[in-house]
């Protein structure tokens, strides 16, 4: 039995352990070990456990049962199947809490993970059949060893097994927020897609769905108090999400270490609306609309308007009392002055008041953020509202940047914690040609498409000091759903955006060609739990790591 | 009620007619009309019908109930009710052949249609509830009617019903071919996903499907006589395209008017045959791979070698064979010379025959051409073999051009007949990054991606003499699959590859804006049909035809 540490494992391209993010330690040997079919995951120590730590232990056993994933080598199974033939068997994974006091479920900690680092766990499995065990203080520390523990598997010819045992992890973040983005109000998703989805997120560690609900083409949300916005602005009577859905939705992201952070944006992308409330929105629809707005339908909150403000408070307050999670984003990206300007309402209040468009814009936030505050949630915001409209935000609000990944330093600078989700690294949507109509010569705004190498390859520190460092939460890929919708959701999706989900759990500094044969491992076993994602390479290479290296 | 010539039609972006390819004339007039529940489709005058005539008689009824596809208008198919309401119902489509003598299957003339002209008909659906009538002199045809005649129709609240009675359409295609092509080499495709392709390229009355079935990564086709090579060469023993797989889908497609021109690449692009047949093959798995071959692995077929011209003229006739197409690919693109010449067989097998690499290729071509053309075939090559290496080709061989359309006018200018095919309108796979390992900033050679506005926007005859015009057959999109597998098939093919469909049957002229809404509709059908073709919008611009427009 040989040992090797992280950076020998890191050189063997063929190396058989392909996990995904890469942990922070993990050594391996080189035996072959089977699951036995009386295999079976105990508690130890752990009374009362709560149901979701139950259920996370029930479908790690199916999942492991059910993967049914072929090693990516030449030969596939068959070239392990005479070391597995004669390999010891492993009955039991141990799982026990390092923790005194209360348990908590892995639902209560994913909406809490952010701000307290409780993801970090420790992995045996020994090479002779003795119980594998696992160890973490937090039960959402064992839901994701439990993850890693179901990466460890490949099947043949009816055995469940790996070759490189023993194998020992230790494992933890390095950065709090992992996420990824999706918009449903472009286009909508059903439920069932925003699930499949979520269950992709949590076989990478990504802890955090950003959903950006509603946008200026569609209102799919139903909010209590407010149901006229998706009666009249969703694209139909059943393209909604009803408080149910929604419940279900942050139950199920919970239940997989995942908060969910929605979004209402304000107070542009709001054309929608004006649908049930006419009175809150200027130029709306109007034309044409790129003098109005960045894409059509124009339409802003009257941002100087007191009923306005008012209605856009309680509307934020409601629909973040659908959600679990401390943080609700406001949006507040590419508020157009020329909407304003245009409107007479507008600029009659303004004038009553006093006001000019920025210092209504600052009132407006600060109304909106008060409400989420006083409703115990933090504030989320785009790049802008520092940068360009420097609102007079609360201190723990937190920013994220997206024009580009060179504006990062000047919101650390103005002392922000900020989240990485810049066009230029982390836009899933990039690349695939420009979708307003006639425009023949169209390609997207942020051309090129951006490969996962692009993103595998963003450094989250760099030209920040050391204290601002400390204000990277850490990042996400992102969705905007212009043109997509059901049927291209996992294959623009994934695996590219398990790309950002390594950079912010294992931390920069991967190789490319080393995490492309996992990258590939990930991605089959995703096809193998049902979700499309793409192939990076023909599967010549996927069995030869490196061969199709640009200079193998 | 009113008439409306075909650019009136076209410049009604609200039209309730979404027919895709757009017909060489239709009028349409504003009338509702819905399908009655007691509507039937008769033949009139066509003794002995073909089984595959009924088939698309059969498959026409069960589509027009089926698709269920909501028009896309702000109301969907609510605004249409009240006039739907009072409609006259069709009870009725009567189905005529314009056509002495005997009466061939669709299929057969199918197999036909690229140098016999027979897919012409014509199609009147009265206002009044009166019989509608389709009429052509060939039953493809009438299969080409049934299918605009499919597409006339929309679904609301249980009826199935168009808005624009009369309509009036008389229509042929401007050229025989109109293509897709599809690699199932660099990735694997099962037999229903062709088939659910074949579908899709009925329904835009694609009349050719090249079938690029091997490649240097895997030899997926089984070929009697030659079973080695997808016994060692496909990815695996259940990824192959059996004879009778073969023989299914040729029919499959034969039926639904499509022609299946099956491609074996040659002398390049043959790393694959050297699993079963090391002899024949060059440079094999050479490295740099880079110095040898376009992409891994590197391998040629010995083109100097007597045995191996053999092999490959026996190769090429077995594989013609399980295909009823008159035309095959012997492929002939990308032939490196740097693989020759450090071939030490290949440089003796020269010496001794007195032969340059040129005059062996030449030789090498001619007798595999010759198998061809014995076997009652006539073959299709891509553009190097007339541009590059100047091959003493039969003057009916096909020419495929790729590499650039600027190609084109030089393969005219030699003679040969040409389908479009080239990779700055048609390649279905550029843009979504480099897909060679360890290649960080890498993109795809052919970026950007090719939109379908791109597409739409060429013209077949751009540059070209009235003679050279006369050699375009048509032309088609082609996907490598390189990225691409199941998973993504659908959406990286559809809608866009309708975008040559509709330039080389309906002929350049197209307005990018007024072909939007047709082909929106087109997508949610498609949609409706399982096949998950994109959005190419967010919705609420797909219901507003124009008012996404840039300048809108």
């Amino acid at each position: 039995m040989t040992r090797s540490t992280l950076f020998l494992v890191a050189a063997l391209v063929s190396s058989a352990t392909a996990l995904w993010p890469q942990p922070q330690s993990i050594s391996t040997g080189s035996n072959a070990l089977k699951i036995s079919p009386s295999f079976h995951i105990t508690l130890s120590g752990i009374k009362n456990a709560p149901k979701d730590l139950l259920d996370a232990i029930s479908e790690t056993k199916d999942n492991i049962a059910n993967d049914k994933l072929e090693r990516l080598v030449v030969g596939r199974g068959a070239v392990d199947a005479e070391a597995v033939a004669k390999s010891a068997e492993l009955k039991e994974l141990v799982v026990s809490l390092e923790h005194d006091g209360k348990i908590r479920s892995i639902s209560e900690e994913a909406v809490d993970a952010i701000e307290n680092r409780v993801e970090g766990y420790s992995l045996t499995v020994p090479e002779d059949g003795s119980a594998a065990t696992l160890k973490a203080n937090s039960t959402l520390g064992l839901y994701r060893g439990l993850t890693t523990f179901q990466q460890l598997w490949y099947f043949w010819d009816g055995k469940v097994y790996l070759v490189d045992a023993p194998v020992e992890i230790q494992d933890s973040p390095k950065y709090p927020y992992r996420g990824l983005m999706l918009d449903t109000a472009r286009n909508y998703f059903p439920v069932e897609d925003i699930k499949r989805t979520l269950d992709a997120m949590s076989l990478v560690k990504i802890n955090t769905f950003h959903w950006h609900v509603v946008d200026s083409q569609s209102f799919p949300l139903q909010v209590p108090g407010f149901m006229e916005l998706s009666e009249k602005g969703a694209y139909s009577p059943s393209s909604v999400y009803t408080p149910k859905d929604v419940k279900d939705i942050v139950a199920y992201a919970a239940a997989r270490g995942i908060d969910v952070i929605a979004e209402i944006d304000t107070p542009g992308h709001t054309s929608v609306i004006a649908k049930a409330f006419p009175e809150h929105i200027a130029c709306n629809e109007k034309t044409p609309w790129a003098t109005y707005a960045n894409e059509p339908p124009a339409g802003q909150l009257r941002l100087a308007s007191d009923a306005t403000v008012k209605f856009t408070a309680n509307l934020i307050e409601a629909a973040s009392s659908l959600f679990l999670s401390k943080f609700f984003s406001t949006g507040g990206d590419e508020v157009k002055q020329s909407c304003y300007q245009d409107d007479e309402e507008t600029q009659q209040q303004l004038n009553a008041s006093g006001k000019t468009v920025e210092t209504a814009l600052n009132d407006f936030m600060k109304a909106t953020h008060e409400a989420l505050h006083k409703n115990g949630k933090t504030a989320v915001v785009w790049q802008e509202m520092v940068l360009e409209h420097k609102i007079e935000l609360r201190n723990d609000t937190v920013i994220f940047v997206w024009i580009s990944s060179t504006d990062v330093k000047a919101v650390a600078e103005a002392g922000f914690r900020l989240v990485h989700a810049a066009s230029d690294y982390f836009y899933l949507d990039c690349g695939g040609g420009g979708w307003v109509g006639d425009f023949p010569s169209g390609n997207s705004w942020c051309d090129p498409f951006k490969t996962w190498q692009k993103a595998y390859s963003f450094d989250p520190t760099a030209n920040l000091t050391e204290s601002e460092s400390k204000l990277v939460l850490g990042g996400q890929q992102l969705l905007w759903t212009e043109q997509s919708g059901p049927q291209n959701l996992d294959s623009i999706v994934w695996p590219r955006a398990a790309s950002s989900a390594e950079v912010f759990w294992s931390g920069i500094g991967g190789s490319i060609s080393q995490a492309l044969p996992r990258l590939h491992e990930l991605g089959f076993r995703l096809n193998q739990r049902g979700v499309r994602a793409i192939h990076l390479q023909p599967l010549w290479c996927a069995l030869r790591p490196g061969v199709c290296d640009l200079t193998a």
